[in-house]
C-alpha cells in the first residue's frame, strides 16, 4: 500500500462533493517584494477553514458500508477533528473524537457543531491513544489518524492537483511539514503531474523534527517542540518521511519572529485571514530560505482558523 | 449631465486593465444564518485595497490629454487618496493629495508609495477645500473629487456591473452610504441592468445622514459623526442624493456594536480582512433591518484596510 497519483486523482473525484475547489490568489505587490510570480492556494477558504477537511473526507467515503457504519474515531486537537467530525456527518456515521482536556473551547464546540461525540483526556500522547483505543474497542470504528494513513494522505493531495490545473507551469511548490500528510500529499501529486517542478516543505525551527530528519536521512523525533504554528508541532510520520525522501527537495525552517511577520504582512497584503501554521511558506521567502527568483511558485496556504482575541501582534508572543 | 448604465459600460471598458476583477465569495455558514443566499463582492480586494481604485481610475483616465498633463488634485484621508495617487501614477501624471495634518501614518505611506504629492494642512474642511483650491489654481491641476464627480460615480458602479453578471437573478443588492459615490453608481446600474432588483442602502447610526435625507426628502447634512466605519463619515453629496432618491428602495441603519460584531463573524467565517465600513452591510442583516429570507442578496465589501494594531474587539472601542 502507498501513495501515487492515481489514487489521488480517485480521492478528488470521491470528494469534490464535499470541499470547496479553493481559489489560487496572487498579489503584485508580494511579487514585486520577493522578485518571483506567488500563487497562493488558499485552503483557508476550504471548509472547516483548513485543508484537513480533504483528507478526512477521503478517508470517511472510502470506507465500505460495513465498517462505516461502525463509525469512525480520531484523536486530535485540531482542525483535524472538526474534519472528522464534519464528514462523518455527511456520510451518517458517527464520530468519536478524542481530545485533550486542555483543548480550547472553539476547537471543542467545532466538534460538536459537526456532531462529533466528543471523549476527554488527559493531555499527553498515551492517554489519547490509549481512550481512542478504549473506544474503539468497543464500538468497531475505524481509526482515521490525521497523518499516518493513505487516504488522508492522498485527500490532501487534491490540493496540489487544484493548484496545478490552475496554474500548469509552476516551477516550484512549497507547503509546511508537521505530521507529513499534506507534504507527502502535495509531493506525490506535483512532481507526478510535472516532475520538473520542485517541492520544498517549511517547518518552525522549533520543531524541526522534520528537517533534522531529512538531513540525517531517518526519523528523528523531538520531544519538545514549542512554536505559535499550532498545527506544526506534530513529529513527521514514518509513511509520510519514506515518501518526503523520495519527492521532497529540501525542508527549511524559520524562526517564530518570521512567521509572525510573515502572517501579518498576507493579512494585510491580501486582505485575507491565515493562521501561523499557513505562514511558514511566505516566512522561508522572506528569510531568503528558498531561491525564489523569477520563478513561477506555488504556495499552499493550510488553514484559517485563528483566536482573533490572542493575535500574536497584539498580544507580543514571538 | 447625469449617471446612466452606458456611462457606466464604458468605465468599465476603460479601467479593465488598471482594476482587479475581485471574486464574488459565499458562505454556506452565513447563508443557513440569514435564511438567504447571500453573495459577497470582495471589493476588499481590490486595488489599494478598496472599491475607490474604480472611480478614481475612471475619473482619471477620462481626462483629455491637455488636462491630464496638468495632474490630478483631491483632498481625503482615506482610500481615495490612494487610489487617486495611484491612477495618476498609471497615467504618468502628478497627483497632488490635501491630507489633514492629522491623517494616520500608514495613509499617507500609502499615498507616498503610489508616488503621490502630500500636502498636510488643518484637519478642518475650510482648510482642506482651500489648500486644494490653491494647488489648482497655481498647476491648472483636475479636482477629483470623492463623490461628487459623474465620472468617480460611473466607475463605482462597475462593481455592481461585475456582481450581476456573475450572480445574473440577485432579489437585492445592498452597499454602504457615506458621500453616496458607490451607491449612486451601484443604484443606476443595479436597476439599469435588471429593474426587478432592489437596491438598499446602509449606513451607521452614529453618522446617518443619508437615512434622514431620504426620509426628509432633501439633504439635511449633520455637523457631527462619529462612527468605527471611518469610510462613512461624510455627510451624503447633492448629485449623489438626487440618484440615491430615484433608484434606492430604503436606506437603513446599524447600531457600532453590531458593526464590530459582523466585522469579527465575517473575518472568523469568510477568513477575509474587512474594515469597518464594509461591515454595515451584513450588520444590517443582523440586526434584521432588510428582509433577506429566502432572497438572493448581493453584498459590496468595499474595502479590507484596517490597523491590525487597532482591531475594535481588543481595544474595546464599541
Amino acid at each position: 500500500m502507498t501513495l501515487d497519483l492515481p489514487r489521488i486523482l480517485a480521492a478528488h473525484d470521491r470528494i469534490r462533493p464535499h470541499i470547496h475547489r479553493t481559489p489560487v490568489l496572487t498579489s503584485a505587490r508580494l511579487d514585486a517584494a520577493a522578485g518571483a510570480k506567488l500563487f497562493f492556494k488558499c485552503e483557508n477558504f476550504q471548509k472547516v477553514g483548513a485543508f484537513k477537511a480533504r483528507g478526512a473526507a477521503n478517508a470517511v467515503f472510502s470506507l465500505d458500508e460495513a465498517s462505516a457504519r461502525r463509525g469512525v474515531a480520531t484523536h486530535s486537537s485540531g482542525n483535524h477533528a472538526a474534519a472528522v467530525a464534519r464528514a462523518a456527518r455527511l456520510r451518517g456515521i458517527p464520530a468519536h473524537i478524542v481530545m485533550p482536556s486542555n483543548s480550547s473551547k472553539v476547537k471543542a464546540r467545532a466538534v460538536e457543531g459537526y456532531g462529533g461525540q466528543i471523549v476527554f483526556c488527559e493531555p499527553t500522547q498515551a492517554a489519547r491513544e490509549e481512550a481512542c483505543a478504549r473506544i474503539i474497542a468497543a464500538t468497531g470504528a475505524t481509526l482515521i489518524h490525521p497523518f499516518e494513513n493513505f487516504d488522508v494522505m492522498a485527500g490532501q493531495g487534491t490540493a496540489a492537483v487544484e493548484l496545478m490545473q490552475d496554474v500548469p507551469d509552476l516551477d516550484l511548490v512549497m507547503c509546511p511539514v508537521g505530521g507529513g500528510g499534506l507534504l507527502a500529499g502535495t509531493a506525490v501529486a506535483t512532481r507526478s503531474l510535472r516532475p520538473a517542478t520542485e517541492v520544498v516543505a517549511t517547518e518552525p525551527a522549533q520543531a524541526a523534527d522534520a528537517a533534522q530528519s531529512f538531513r540525517a536521512g531517518k526519523v528523528v523525533p523531538l520531544a519538545k517542540t514549542n512554536t505559535i504554528a499550532d498545527g506544526l508541532r506534530t513529529n513527521v510520520g514514518a509513511p509520510n518521511f519514506e515518501l518526503i525522501q523520495r519527492y521532497v527537495r529540501d525542508i527549511v525552517t524559520v524562526e517564530e519572529a518570521t512567521i509572525i511577520a510573515a502572517m501579518r504582512t498576507i493579512w494585510e497584503t491580501m486582505k485575507i485571514v491565515i493562521e501561523p501554521s499557513s505562514a511558514v511558506v511566505y516566512a522561508a521567502i522572506l528569510e531568503g530560505k528558498v531561491a525564489v527568483a523569477n520563478r513561477r511558485v506555488g504556495l499552499i496556504l493550510t488553514g484559517g482558523n485563528v483566536d482573533l482575541d490572542a493575535l500574536p501582534w497584539v498580544t507580543g508572543r514571538s
